[in-house]
């Protein structure tokens, strides 16, 4: 499946980061960084920048923030191996935080919201490009929202700037043709514009969603090293770079930075398919009472967990 | 996607006893068989059909050979609660060990090939449809066999009396566009028949591959609880009934196993998505290799792994 117009983000320390507060270490940060620049990935999404005065660094890691001081312990004295992008956290970042792009290590600024906070984002996204950044906004949650706030965001999305705007199913609760379906509505919304893809693996699905997606022309694709992030986790980044057979591609760097650094990480989290984060996904709830339940005493108590989260529906 | 000619058939105990020799205990397959009831699934794939004279019950476990005695334990004094299946190894079982169907707690034989056994299946199914069985043959390994012996194998099957066929990925090597592609040719080959999917789970794309069979007409769907089986494991059972939406399908059932019997050999088998496997699904080969690595105290040297498999071909 090659397209020059696919450009793949990995998002293993931004999301992968929700999972223990951006505990990640220098050589984890580093060895992630060299490996995506000698596998051909577009983007490293390296974190959030977030302001101080609304975290802690004793409670948070780095890359809850990415201090240009921090991006620069990890790109060292040479010159910058691949793309950085970090994630606005939206009503969390002071705007004259943000540097100017030529004093910052990061091109793209990505900025997530959902439905109701699109002008916030617009706005943000904006002094983000008139800075000199590369933009996307990721509309979040979209699988819990209204037809007509749906075309009403896509609207204001279309009337923005914005070069970039994704599809997020945050709650890995679509099936393929729901992005089928989602896809279609994008493009027809938002004339001109790239579509991304951020898709959560709740139902075992970010793979093959993120397929779905490319077969619909969208082009910015995100994923993650051994498919790390919240919850269920992300489209696991070595399966979507084997699918895309693009030789500026390699597979290999990836799979050595899953053994070096993801995999001792695997003892220490639980990301991936576990059932309360199946159950979530399929309810299409936020992952939120499934992770309190996998970092219980809990976690295997998986049938009472199913009854409290359906004791109010018939969805399951 | 409800449609009531679909049939699933849940393959815990077949399936999942490849990865441990049929090693479950009389606790295990009667707490599947009893939720598995209450779930309303359609049929429970108990194990094989094998004879004594060629495997030996000191080292396999009972559901290795589906003895009738075996069988009874777990039904009791009450009657049947769910079809039950078992698949007929080819080339090591005696004809004539295969009770008559009054004779049998078995309401169906499946029997599993490869393209160059075609004559050998049919001929046993058409045995075992004789006896009074239900029968399916199940074509495995068709992401490995040219076009030309697919469609004599096809051709075959067309012309017996068999009324299911199995479109099987043994090597989870297939996106859903194969799928679409590959339904359709047994639709188009097979006519009058019903077409079933077992799907393998190397590149996380079982289940996706599953509905993308379902969209396609195909009516058998193979699944197992939380996905046991060799290597990768299948279509988890649990995400394929909530997908199916349909009201004589439970879930709670299903979860409630998964917590009981199926959780305790997690910590012992390691089924599902690791990464030789994910380099076997790629690369279209038999798990065997994959299962060694994982067995061995290699198990996380996967970039060793990788080289390894990779070292006489560019597909990775």
């Amino acid at each position: 499946m090659y397209r020059p117009q696919i450009k793949v983000v990995d998002c293993t320390v931004r999301d992968g980061g929700l999972m223990n507060k951006w505990q990640f270490d220098e050589k984890f940060v580093k060895k992630v960084y060299e490996s995506l620049a000698e596998g051909g990935i577009d983007y490293m999404e390296i974190g959030y920048l977030s302001s101080e005065a609304s975290f802690s660094r004793e409670e948070y890691g780095a890359w809850k923030f990415c201090a240009e001081s921090d991006l620069r312990r990890i790109i060292g004295n040479e010159e910058k191996k691949i793309k950085l992008s970090a994630m606005a956290d939206i009503g969390r970042i002071d705007y004259d935080d943000i540097l100017p792009k030529a004093e910052s290590s990061l091109d793209m600024v990505r900025v997530a919201c959902y439905a109701h906070q699109v002008d916030k984002a617009i706005d943000l996204a904006h002094h983000c490009q008139d800075k000199g950044y590369e933009t996307t906004i990721n509309l979040m949650a979209v699988s819990t929202v209204g037809l007509r706030e749906l075309d009403e965001a896509l609207s204001d999305l279309a009337k923005s700037r914005v070069p970039v705007i994704y599809l997020v199913d945050s709650f890995g609760a679509f099936y393929s043709e729901d992005i089928d379906t989602l896809a279609k509505k994008y493009m027809e919304s938002l004339p001109g514009k790239t579509i991304g893809i951020h898709a959560h693996n709740n139902q075992q699905l970010a793979f093959a969603n993120t397929i779905a997606a490319i077969i619909n022309g969208i082009n910015y694709l995100d994923a993650t090293l051994y498919g790390i992030g919240r919850g269920a986790g992300n489209c696991p980044l070595e399966l979507l770079i084997s699918f895309l057979k693009n030789p500026k591609f390699k597979v290999r760097p990836l799979i050595d930075a899953i053994e070096q650094e993801i995999l001792p990480w695997r003892e220490k989290i639980d990301w991936g398919y576990f059932i309360p984060y199946m159950v979530n996904g399929v309810l299409n709830q936020h992952p939120r009472t499934a992770m309190a339940c996998m970092e219980s005493e809990n976690k295997n108590k998986i049938t009472a967990y199913f009854d409290q989260m359906t004791a109010a529906t018939d969805l399951l």
